[in-house]
């Protein structure tokens, strides 16, 4: 934070504003300090510049460790223990079933779940974001890799140095162009999707089709060939889990007057933890069943996950080619090309996904974007080596962290000890999970990501803000998801740009203090490209009705560019031409410098002062009629 | 224009800015009627809409005939009858020269000069403009149909009907996106690339490439081949033609205090003629001389234009297929696919020409784009008809429109019986024009479309502004032009995100009556979805290095959205949490109304008189100390 002099083009704080009446004027004694904040702009050597790179203060931000390290104490140690292990017992059946919406073996989503939060505790700026394999990320590796091992791996490597690379070049703040809505609509359209894509293992029938529409369709001619025992157990599960999520938020005595007396405070504290290890519970009983009915009868009548590979990946190049269907290769030029755009949005969403979580959980702290993408990236990038596929932080373990009390990123080393010891030791429990309990998990997490209820408030706020974000969940359901939210984001920036080319005006007949009337024209914006022949328009129309002097007011236009002062240029000539006088007041010194470099000095008047008026007007020989002769306004 | 009650949504005329000091309140009596102007917006019946859609004023719109044909006199009919034979001594020679800029046969661009020349009399919304084949529009024509008739003239069909499709839509719009800078550097680009179009024909060498770069350099390697005779006359022609232009400017006694005398007007007259007609006195002229080469040696020492076949053309249809060069046949949608994006490209290139020729002969009058588009649209269609390719309005012609003392678009009809007559009796003498001659004409004209002029008040008015001005220009020379034009557009596009990104920010620390310090934190501009996640940050650092109360004054504040809204929400709740006082001050109705529909009521605190802060804070339960112990501002 640089407190500098004030600069050019900061709002002036002239005799209009200082004296509005509404606010009086400082003291000039205990003057106020007039300064303009700014994230950088000032002009400074190399030097400086070199220095200002590597203090204590930078260091802290690119390596958030070195921060919160020295301050580690017991305490802090507790939390992080006690939120590492529930974050574990999410986090083994979550990357079990996210690797199926991937559309990959269920141990790659184990994969990538302990190499990026070892990394994340260096270099993560968010105490609560546990990195790992997210469903959004899930869909889109499924989108983009098609289900490819090799290209899903070396998909984790690209994005993850598109993100490192976004970081450095400082391009985080490209996700402010997602808006609130076109964000909502996206992230509903997305658990729909997924909730979708999981209804193929909760009946146990085979669905084709890629679009929202197609999978419905083929669900329902197939629904006859469903198995009886794999929905009934998944539907239970699903009551289960939902059950369970409510007693989770039982909070006992919360209302007495008192307090919660210890007792409750027990009872609070174990629903809390029944609620939070539900997914755990829920997989650990269920493939107990499994593995029972195998053990007593040989077969399950539900499907089970089946064999899965133990062991921690050994540490291996990502793969720059692979052998296709038809046995040709494609090397890795031809695996970028076929990965296409996925290669940008993946890092894009999942940056937009982990951005959504610092705020959630930021308790008003400013979010650092660049730290944020460089962790992510080089995640990313260390998870393809173990042959992960991409992945982020998810908001499902953010809440599970943040409600078991996290107090740093140090919480990630239990999380990805956990999942190393669930690889060597108990992968080949794994085989006995029903299918229809992991769909279950998802199902039953993802519903409450359909964000129906910022409906209401976007209705009542802002109506027109209803058209992306309604847009974005209808396009995302029927076109390729990047094609939707791209959409999106484009009808948005309609608005800000429709918003730059129609400022609104505020058309005034006014008389001077000597009596002599004129018109003010108030435009209430910048004067940008887009909107300086409507501007011109509209002056032209306004002042055309009479005769009389114009004041175009300035006090609001903060900006200008080169085609505005083309316009008013023209204007004045144009007034000029038909005698009629055109005063400019209250412009910024700012726009002034642009405007005096275009137009005639002769046509372009300024005036600050509401005296100067009546003197400019006097000396105008524009003006042939004294003021009690001016034509009156029709 | 309408008058319409204030709207929600205009700039607030309340206390702060009546009462502003600068400008005295309006006397109450005498009151100023307080109104915002808008184009449409308000609600009205389908009965009265309708009505408005059939009144007069409509008709003079849409049929601009209809206003000023009852107005005709005998004064404006000499005033076009003598604009409209020097314009047609223009377009002759033009029409033949920019047929080869297209790649065309050069009776082509004699189809194009006269069914369009009376349409726009009926149709057209500016006298100066006579519609006809342009330099820019054959350069763009030659890019898209490569030199095809068959091609060119459906282009002519589709373009017309894209026009027309657009005005219809009221789309006209769009062409405000295109910044000053963009429209120079594309145009400055064009006309270094119709030069060096000509270049083969003034060497009378042939040039491949289809780029800047690959024509120069196909030209250096081919230069050896270059003809003697050939360069001289054309070199000749261009040094004559020059010439004559400067000489055309001549204007004797105007210095002279009593004005020039008769005679030295006589005299600038017959200097005006003779530069107005440059190109048709050297193209005669040359004519004659390949003329009596022939006659007297059988052939020329330079380059003829050969036989040119006579007579109007018989209306018929557009071709709707074409047999390629290996005898396929390609239909319709072939065709279409074929010219691509230059159905698009070509209407918006040419309503830009259009709009900016209108715009320099406007004498202030508002220009109708919508108008323009339907008129534009009418005649490319017709045209189509008669075997023409796409055009509009030619910048050059309007000139000597203009000074010809064109008074209204009756002038198209003499220009259009010229041509007609040329195209009967005259096309058998075209013949022995020599080809380099006519790249002189072109050449010595489009110079001056070079607008380096501008590159100096640019840099003085926004450097900034620079760069999509040569960047336009730049990558014009090197891209295909579409590509080119829409790089700068996006660019300058970006510029007007990034404004609404980067809102400018003035801090002051102010005392309330009560000696109460508080931090008064002022936006610039309005909250929209790129800009509230900066907003919320700088405004919670700025908050964070002080435990004062913050005022938030949103005057400036003249829109916002469901984004913006969700970010103050946050931003109370982490004011509230930490216990400092937040408040907003001059919030306008329509703005308070979207926060308030997010954000919670007890968190979102408005005030608009000064009186009432110091209320709000002995109020405030979240301020501990007594004022005089307040924290200093460090």
């Amino acid at each position: 934070m640089g407190v500098l002099p004030p600069l050019n083009g900061m709002i002036p704080r002239r005799k209009h504003n200082a004296s509005s009446g509404s606010i009086p004027p400082p003291d000039d004694k205990h003057a106020s300090n007039d300064y303009i904040l700014s994230d950088g702009g000032s002009k400074e050597g190399w030097r400086s510049a070199l220095r200002r790179r590597f203090n204590r203060k930078t260091l802290h931000k690119r390596l958030p460790i070195t921060a919160w390290l020295p301050q580690y104490n017991t305490e802090k140690a507790i939390g992080d223990l006690i939120a590492g292990i529930t974050v574990g017992l999410t986090v083994i059946p979550q990357s079990l079933a996210y690797s199926n919406i991937a559309g990959l073996p269920p141990q790659q989503g184990l994969y990538g779940s302990f190499l990026g939060c070892f990394i994340y505790i260096v270099l993560g700026g968010c105490r609560a974001v546990p990195a790992g394999p997210t469903a959004i990320a899930s869909l889109l590796t499924w989108q983009v890799a098609g289900g490819n091992v090799q290209k899903a791996i070396l998909l984790s490597f690209l994005a993850g140095l598109v993100e490192l690379l976004m970081g450095v070049l400082g391009l985080g703040f490209l996700i402010n162009f997602v808006s609130g809505p076109v964000s909502s609509g996206f992230t509903s359209a997305v658990a729909l999707m997924i909730a979708t894509s999981q209804v193929k293992d909760l009946f146990a029938i085979s669905v084709s089709g890629t679009t929202f529409l197609q999978q419905w369709i083929s669900i329902f001619k197939n629904i006859h060939n469903a198995s009886i025992w794999d929905p009934v157990l998944g539907f239970i599960c699903i009551a289960l889990l939902l059950i369970m999520r409510k007693i989770g938020m039982i909070k006992l005595g919360a209302k007495s007057e008192d307090g919660p007396s210890t007792r409750q405070k027990v009872f609070t504290k174990c629903m809390w933890l029944l609620g939070t290890c539900r997914n755990a519970i829920i997989v650990i009983v269920t493939g107990v069943l499994g593995f029972w009915f195998v053990a007593s009868y040989g077969e399950s009548p539900v499907r089970l996950m089946g064999p899965i590979p133990s062991g921690v990946p050994t540490p291996q190049l990502p793969p720059f080619s692979y052998v296709r269907a038809d046995n040709s290769t494609a090397d890795f030029l031809d695996m970028v090309s076929e990965l296409g755009s996925g290669i940008l949005v993946i890092p894009l969403i999942v940056l937009l996904e982990d951005i959504s979580i610092c705020k959630a959980f930021s308790d008003g702290r400013t979010i650092d974007a660049t730290q944020e993408l460089i962790a992510l990236g080089v995640a990313g990038i260390a998870n393809s080596f173990v042959q992960a596929y991409p992945g982020g932080g998810s908001l499902a373990r953010s809440v599970v962290a943040n409600g078991s009390g996290v107090r740093t990123t140090f919480n990630g080393l239990y999380t990805g000890l956990m999942v190393i010891l669930a690889l060597q030791f108990f992968t080949q429990y794994f085989e006995y999970i029903p299918k229809a309990a992991l769909a279950a998990v998802i199902i039953s997490a993802i519903i409450f990501m359909v964000e129906y209820n910022v409906i209401k408030p976007m209705w009542r706020a802002k109506k027109l803000d209803l058209i992306p974000g309604i847009g974005t969940f209808v396009l995302c359901l029927t076109l390729p998801l990047e094609l939707g939210i791209l959409t999106g984001v484009v009808v948005n920036i309609i608005f800000i740009l429709y918003h730059a080319a129609r400022p609104k005006f505020s058309v005034e007949m006014l008389k001077t203090e000597r009596g002599v009337e004129y018109l003010m024209i108030t435009p209430d914006r910048c004067l940008m490209f887009p909107s300086v022949d409507y501007v011109r328009r509209l002056v032209t129309k306004c002042a055309a009705s009479s005769s009389v002097p114009v004041v175009l007011e300035c006090t609001h236009i903060y900006s200008a560019d080169y085609t505005a002062a083309k316009s008013i240029e023209q204007l004045t000539a144009d007034f000029h031409a038909r005698r009629q006088p055109l005063y400019f007041y209250n412009v910024k010194p700012s726009v002034c410098s642009i405007f005096e470099a275009v137009a005639k000095p002769e046509h372009f008047v300024v005036f600050y002062e509401d005296e100067e008026l009546d003197r400019l007007l006097a000396a105008d020989d524009r003006l042939p009629p004294p003021p009690d002769k001016l034509p009156a306004q029709p």
